[in-house]
């Protein structure tokens, strides 16, 4: 099944477009390690989401075991639940043919975020997969996106549409979607409108501050999907006892209810 | 001592302007292992360079088994040369201060390269760590490069100048570099005018058709340093039979002492 295919299949059967952001941090672990971490949130969680998004980063900090307990933690997710690994690469073609087989075939990841900077050549070794997901990061969530993103050019459009518009040209099989932070609700809107069809991975609610209304609702494409709405910290430490789960569960159970109330009164 | 003072020191010791990159291709190699081919070319150039760069996507590639050959591969490298860690990281600062951990202190890198596409938030954990030399992303040597990186601002800047501009504004340590791709040669010469001070690395020599004299000449300080000309393939892979150390061993010397020359021909 296509990576589009299998996010809007996970989503339907959990009513759900949220992804929570499987980012570990041990000190706020309550003594149960990063694997057994993970596992209690996946049991508690996957009857609520349409993907799980493991960030390479918070693994990669841990060395070797971190990155050993990544990949058992890919095979623990059911296999209904697309995956998405969020590690933002970017290099030239080369380069990004070995990262791309790292993200697909070594950590099995389902879809994968890429960096745009480096332009065509360093996202086409992604593209190839064509049953894969490739998110490229257009306007990100945080505070500095505006250094570079917001640069208008002579045509008067901002780098960050100028992405969108070019991933909307490269995105020929179907298989490319956008990141879009809910930090900025009105960029959020327009490429919306820019790229209509593609998924949009959007983080920035909860511990960054984004508003989970305007995210849906600027978000979601004509049907109210194809956007995931992705949490991390606010899940992963509702409760920073040894009721992790049950306070993750809670919070997710919230939130995907608050989200689906929400496209009910954009759609209707 | 800082990255800075390091590369320097390890520059003159070495009478070399060259880095080697680590970029192991599995296929190519004659049967001694990933770790074993390391340790020969290391062995075999340790004398004729002023930094090695592992880039981190082939040890992807590989799981686990390849990062444990990158971390031993970074403990053998001789303590007196720096290591430059090519991951082109970039992403929230949350998550961005994990990679600067990984980076710096799990793989233990002297420098890393960052994107900076996010802005500089995604920048500032790495600049942190003061000690450690930090090369942002400015003209990448591929083709694709032009996609954003020319697009031009209100001011008639391009983004690649705009990203040294601000590179610039953030080294108030000492501790930036920039990326800057032999195969553009005109742009290094307008980047080098901007950032007289910063050291810049610069691939796209051998494989990607980079000019080498126009790299050199182009490329450094006033005092004929600070350059980084960094080359892969065409060292590790100069002869593909069991005399791959030897024959990388003749590369690296012809291309030290060719540098060296253009050096000898631009300063004087």
């Amino acid at each position: 099944m296509v990576f589009v295919d299998k996010l809007l299949s996970a989503g339907r059967h959990n009513k759900s477009l949220l992804c929570v952001g499987l980012d570990p941090d041990v000190t706020l672990m309550p003594g149960v390690g990063l694997l057994g971490f993970n596992k209690a949130i996946i049991d508690a969680t996957a009857d609520l989401v349409c993907a799980y998004k493991p960030n390479l980063a918070f693994y990669e900090a841990l060395g070797t075991d971190g990155l050993e307990s990544l990949l058992k933690t890919v095979e623990y997710i059911p296999n209904f639940i697309p995956v998405i690994g969020d590690g933002k690469r970017g290099d030239i073609g080369n380069t990004a043919k070995a990262y791309a087989r790292a993200l697909f075939e070594t950590f099995r990841f389902d879809a994968a975020t890429v960096n745009p900077y480096l332009g065509h050549d360093a996202v086409e070794p992604f593209l190839e997969y064509k049953d894969k997901g490739i998110f490229i990061l257009c306007r990100t969530s945080n505070p500095g996106a505006s250094d570079f993103q917001d640069l208008v050019d002579a045509r008067g459009m901002p780098l960050y549409q100028a992405v969108a518009s070019k991933a909307r040209e490269w995105n020929t099989e179907g298989n490319v979607g956008l990141v879009v932070g809910a930090t900025y609700p009105g960029e959020l809107k327009t490429i919306r409108k820019l790229c209509p069809e593609m998924p949009i991975l959007i983080p920035g609610i909860g511990a960054q501050g984004g508003d989970l209304a305007s995210a849906v609702k600027n978000g979601i494409d004509a049907r109210g999907e194809k956007a995931i709405i992705t949490v991390s910290r606010q899940i992963l430490y509702a409760s920073k006892g040894k009721d992790f789960a049950a306070g993750a569960r809670r919070t997710a159970q919230g939130l995907r209810d608050d989200i689906n109330k929400i496209i009910d009164q954009a759609v209707h």
